[in-house]
């Protein structure tokens, strides 16, 4: 039912975007079109991993981002089991590694993994054969939701190239804005990221097509899409912020703010939302938002992203 | 496989009642016994809900109901995922709105919705397009379970007409009661409410074909079926109780409060028991028991709901 | 595609070794070797439980084997949910008798059962007429770990017939020691128990085959296997132990230790492992180690006594 690009060279995992280039990256975002069809079926199930076992080994909680991958690979017949750290021999003090060479014994054919530990799921790579997809390793990356940011993106214009995509908040514990950093760019779009100075690593603005403002009128002037990140409120016991309040005076993405950007620019958040702080009820439920599109795309690059690293290969 | 009656105008959802007429009620009850055949089969499994993906969202802990739903739901050979709150966005702060919103992006076909807070599944029935099953809202309904007590009696008597059926406990704090007093006059019988004073809500009274009662003896005689509630024994905390003992020795459901009922009444619980509280051992594990009975009918009530809210629509 | 030794009388559960004749326990291990070759096809999935749910209820945490049991069981496609003990009834004050009945009110086609009691496996095979196997119950048994210890060693060996295995730890506290004590010389093995005096009960030493000593190199002296068993760290509060580094001083596994035993000696851990304490890092990952492989057939093992007890009866 689906007829990918022929592949050479693929990369083995999903770990970031290093290995990726923008072909291989574009084959992706093209097959996300392929799966969003099957989710659009009265039954959205195709036999691609059948008999096959995916571990989504999550050593940090996310019911959302989890609950995406197991669906995806379950729309593609997989066998899905979860390894929660909570209730597992890690919290009897055995290492990542130990764990990893167990669960490699139950011959699982695939891993998603999320950790609060940036290269954790590098590590795991290093100790399995197989592919592994990295959900989240601590400020690092996310690179399946920076692929559903492009892919919502280009949704929207048909391409990435040569457009603006402003990235509002706490970029520097965000792994959201680093993968869309590393990503967005190659794939021809400019990318601005804003936040308060404490928030804001001024390392990123030596990424090629990455600039780096304090200042979200400037930020936000000409973009065609502006993310608002969520704002961790724990952030606010760190000194990284004086009051939540002020926060939301200078950075809340909302429809004043909004006015500064391209007449047609899109809203994204990656959820969950703090309601009118990072960004505004209006925002959010506005007629530029894509949020819940983001959703969706998600699930649909999810499968992308599982299809390319499993089906096909010698 | 099935032959359901055919059917106009189908409600949607079962949230409470209100929108089921006694004949679709009726049909759903006729429906059960088709499904008690699939659960005596050797392979218990229908291909009914191929394809479809139920989730159950359990924003209140409840092992038994979930496992029930989720059972139902897998021999029908349906995908089911659990949201369960605790390990959710929700815990970080995110509307019951949004949290619905995101789940229908994950293209879920049903919902299963449990929650702390009376209206709950209405709300969820108003954020998604999808059908949503209350499996209990605060203390206002729990339908599936009365569903299951209905088919129970049944079972036994063959009709419900002219049946009296007798609910004695908590009868302030249960929404099985509530659920009950709703649904048995539909289908022709009568419930009796009894309970002691500070735990019975003199309103029920104006339901039609609904007596309440403190005196355990009137409420019993003539009955054809007696159901204990369970006793939250966090209540005594309230001041809604003197003491468990005194709340034993006049409300217990034992041998010898059934010898005011009709020869071969039946006894009804709608678990887990507090033994020798609400009811005694004698009279849980008796030849009048059907208490067993009720978790088996169970499964076969909630794969005749999902099937007349999921199957055969256009 | 699995061709069984044909059986007669064939045990209804599998709780301890009791009832299992050497030759039933021998035809076990041979189907694990058909189990194994499953596990190394592309596709690793088998139609033989097809329709059948398995329950596993786990009244202990155990990820570990809770998720063997759960994939062995799902890859013979077998409906497999988890009765995790923590946020069900059982924390409401049920009984493990209720418990099981309602369970049984489910249609569970077989119990796995883990239960920090001893004989709470024995207790629900009483409850239910379905095939029950223990998953560890107190301090009592866990008949699958020894069977895939047993296994492992006869991978090696191609019989145990003969063959001197040595058991080292906290015996005292375990099933893994006491099911495989009871279970190696039914298949010709002799056992040789060691520990420090504390943790090393006397009586033991009268099942046949048995031998038990405090000194770890007189125990090792000829081995063809060691077994490392797991320390649990909560035992120096017992006073059980004086110190944890004079504890590891004189029973670690190590290559020092392994010098006394057979030449082709292999090192055996039930997970997960304290490493530098009951065992050292080198002989855990050296060239004598079958740890990951115990893994691996752990799984081959289970679907075996799945299939024995689930499959071709009357």
């Amino acid at each position: 039912m689906m007829s990918p690009t022929p592949h050479t060279a693929r990369p083995r995992h999903l770990l970031d975007f290093q290995e990726w280039t923008p072909e291989r990256l574009t084959a992706l975002l093209d097959n996300a079109d392929t799966m969003l069809q099957v989710l659009d079926r009265p039954v959205k199930k195709v036999p691609a991993l059948q008999g096959q076992t995916i571990c989504t080994a999550f050593f940090e909680n996310s019911t959302r981002t989890r609950t995406s991958f197991e669906l995806a690979a379950r729309r593609m017949s997989a066998d899905v089991f979860t390894f929660a750290a909570g209730s597992s021999s890690v919290s009897k003090g055995e290492s990542l590694r130990d764990t990893v060479e167990v669960l490699t014994q139950y011959k699982v054919d695939a891993y998603v993994v999320r950790h609060h530990a940036s290269g954790a799921a590098h590590l795991v790579a290093r100790y399995t054969g197989k592919p592994v997809i990295n959900a989240g390793d601590g400020r690092r990356a996310h690179p399946t939701q920076a692929l559903l940011d492009a892919y919502t993106i280009r949704q929207e214009y048909g391409s990435l190239e040569g457009k603006k995509v402003t990235i509002i908040g706490d970029v520097r514990h965000s792994r959201v804005a680093r993968s869309n950093a590393e990503l967005l760019p190659k794939l021809g779009a400019q990318v601005t990221l804003c936040g308060p100075a404490t928030l804001l690593p001024a390392d990123l603005a030596a990424l090629p097509g990455v600039t780096v403002t304090s200042d979200p009128r400037e930020a936000v002037r000409g973009a065609h899409a502006v993310m608002a990140l969520r704002l961790q409120q724990e952030r606010m016991s760190g000194g990284y912020l004086s009051s939540l309040q002020e926060y939301a005076d200078t950075y809340q993405v909302n429809e004043k703010l909004m006015g500064e950007a391209e007449s047609g620019a899109i809203v994204l958040h990656p959820g969950p939302m703090n309601r009118d702080l990072e960004i505004s009820t209006e925002a959010a439920d506005g007629p530029r938002s894509r949020i819940l599109r983001q959703v969706e795309n998600g699930q649909a690059i999810r499968m992308s992203v599982l299809y390319h690293l499993l089906v096909g290969r010698e």
